[in-house]
């Protein structure tokens, strides 16, 4: 699949990174390329600008990169989901699994209410481990989850089947290593 | 001196975090607030739209919340600045003193060129470290640092006192504790 082939182009593929096997997708590249990155933007904001949307929750910390911009563009609050012990308030807190042992990710309690519209926004869509445990976060706040959205998605690693209860949208399409 | 006395209301104060004796100033609640969130991005976008910024540099992971809306809305390339191993192409590497030990930030080398007109984005400026090692970074990829970002500026740490090679701009100052 084609999808912003422009948008592809910009990012730089490093194999055996972080280990061998792993083509890793670096969106530095896209990053520092002044058109790409605002491109990259202007299409996840097109894509969520009527859906009034109060609050874009991001995970630390390559998600801050797309979630803060388009909390700004959407007119919307940003509430950073952490790993733990980084927030200074009461939190509540999501273990999710990895290869190997657990991990969590942590929001502050106060930080949505179950007024709000929620889109919760990362740089990659890999097998959605973290993204899941960060949707269980805001759903234990009361919140409506409008969407995940991302700026990559690895549509080989099928993690769509596991956010099934979600609406997912993501700018470019892997579907292949 | 009171100055964006609303965003100041905005912000949370957190007595002996992350140990006794330090104030946190917490900026959760200033993101969570849509109004907040949106004026501390558009301060920050008027004082620096005419500047001809070219890449917006921030370190992780709070530094990105502020930096990636800025080079949106600036129309710049945005370059991450990251503790050590989370970059995966070539990197150069500046170390700092903390309180006890050391620690280092990182960039790609090709984040930055000698052309680049750079803007260094971050949420706080409390003794300076971590922001004149990535100022050293950005000089030694022989770019021009225009300025140096901050949402908070903890005055009464005195940092433009080791940052005075350098033109430094904050949205909120304290001037105590």
């Amino acid at each position: 699949m084609v999808r912003n082939p422009d948008l592809i182009a910009s990012i730089r593929s490093i194999p055996d990174f972080p280990k061998k096997g792993i083509v890793f997708r670096d969106i530095t590249t896209l990053l520092k390329d002044r058109v790409a990155f605002n491109r990259a933007i202007d299409i996840l904001h097109e894509h969520y600008r009527s859906k009034e949307i109060s609050k874009v929750v991001s995970v630390e910390s390559r998600g801050f990169i797309f979630g803060a911009p388009l909390a700004y563009t959407l007119g919307a609050g940003f509430v950073p989901v952490r790993k733990p012990k980084k927030l200074p308030a009461e939190i509540i807190r999501e273990e999710y699994k990895l290869e190997y042992g657990t991990d969590a990710v942590e929001i502050h309690k106060d930080g949505i209410s179950s007024e709000d519209r929620v889109l919760i926004v990362d740089d990659l869509l890999a097998t959605g481990g973290t993204i899941l445990a960060t949707a269980k976060l805001v759903e234990r706040l009361g919140a409506t989850i409008v969407s995940l959205g991302f700026l990559i998605e690895l549509s080989f690693l099928n993690a769509r089947e596991r956010l099934q209860a979600y609406d997912v949208f993501s700018v470019i399409k892997y579907d292949s290593e």
